[in-house]
């Protein structure tokens, strides 16, 4: 029996979803605790893998089992293994054909971003931060250019392991929370898939230009260039959400990870 | 001279606010840093004693030094010794005849409750939670019943050091964020001053309320009966926060900080 499964972490305290060694990742710790509860070894695979530091909203994962049990058994006795910033949403099966990563028709991503001449305190490891004033208008001229099947190298980090840098970026949307020098942005992303750092180089760029230290044409720039060195300095991971990715109605999945007329939607701002 | 500055924290990691010889509390920081960057010992009173895993939107303090900085570097330069989730946001010379515990005309507080069948995880340690769906009506008519002056030991932990039982409370607004079974409620007070734990223990006995558990006038037989055994347990301490406390005009502090005839404003939900 193939299962899926929603997940939400608060990734400060790990190093990445994927995987390692040191068992200190969210993948170790989600599969460590499906182990615990169905009695055997479980080996999740994941719609998309987050660094270090990255949180998720609603990561999907999917495994096969011949552990028989209710969904919502699944959700609670995981949650009972799983430390206090990781919990399963939702379990739901699946038929076989299912692929959280092949079958996932789009991806979403928040940024949010802290606007305050003082650094972040309460929220620290949670957002991002400038301590100048961003203009809204020349980021959002600047995020346009990004829109549509582009070629991503600019934005890609070497490790990236993508098999191409073209992806096709749907949608950025940027909005500002809050008035005065203090307030919030929040920075919504959507592509039928990422490559690795994209978004944080992306921000980078962003950002540069928010505080007027570049044009918001130089976005265009850097796009063209197809090369790495021209873009802005990785930005911090603190402030990046998974949202999840988003299906065919036709898998059974819950509202907030299935495509639907109306668009999802995610119950946040985190 | 006299010096007040605001102070913002995340209370997860700390012993609560008040120094101890662990030194793992916010005061111990915040000392330690202040010490660092004036090159000589401060110590620091403040407007209200948060319990361990509390968290301060804009915690007040004081204290008298004969070191002279410009506001803004006592900001930027204390912050620079403080652990990442804690900063200064403000600071201000105020006259000696400022205190900021005895000047506080009023003491604001947010309780933040997660509604929801899965337990916190993104937001574990800074989220209240409740797994059982409130009724918000049977739980602002208990509210109702416990604005005003009264005599609180029903809600008062045993350790409290307050010199009488009797606070004024003049307000308890609950709005809650969100449709369906997963939802935000806010739970917001204000008094003159509370009693250690009152905050907590109210919640305790408004939860009891809204999961149906209790009848909205049994806050009344509560409040009545002056005594701890019958309230219900203290509720978490992981979504309180201190928003502060508000001072006369007249002292020149920051607007968040005085009160207004529109009343001050917090930037926003944590």
């Amino acid at each position: 029996m193939r299962l899926a499964l929603g997940i939400r972490y608060n990734g400060q305290a790990y190093q990445g979803w994927q995987s390692q060694l040191s068992g200190l990742t969210v993948q170790d710790k989600l599969e460590a605790a499906l182990a615990q509860f169905a009695a055997q070894p479980i080996s999740t695979l994941c719609a998309g893998r987050t660094d270090t530091g990255v949180h998720g909203l609603m990561q999907v994962v999917h495994f096969d089992t011949s552990v028989e049990r209710l969904p919502i058994s699944w959700v609670r006795g995981t949650n009972r293994f799983l430390p206090p910033d990781i919990a399963v949403q939702w379990a739901q099966p699946v038929p076989d054909q299912f692929h959280c990563r092949a079958s996932a028709l789009t991806r979403r991503y928040l940024y949010v971003l802290s606007q305050s001449p003082v650094r972040p305190s309460l929220d620290a490891g949670r957002v991002g931060w400038s301590m100048h004033a961003l203009d809204g208008d020349a980021m959002r001229r600047a995020a346009a250019l990004l829109v549509g099947q582009h070629d991503f190298s600019s934005f890609r980090a070497s490790a990236c392991q993508a098999r191409s840098p073209v992806k096709d970026l749907r949608r950025i949307a940027i909005t500002r929370h809050g008035e005065g020098e203090r307030c919030r942005w929040h920075f919504e992303f959507e592509a039928d898939a990422f490559l690795h750092h994209m978004i944080r180089n992306i921000m980078g760029c962003l950002v540069r230009i928010g505080r007027g230290d570049a044009p918001p044409d130089w976005m265009a720039d850097v796009l063209a260039a197809r090369s790495r060195v021209v873009a802005a300095p990785t930005f911090s991971p603190a402030g990046l959400y998974f949202l999840g990715p988003l299906y065919a109605a036709g898998w059974g999945l819950p509202p907030e990870a299935t495509l639907q007329a109306g668009g999802a939607a995610y119950d946040g701002p985190p």
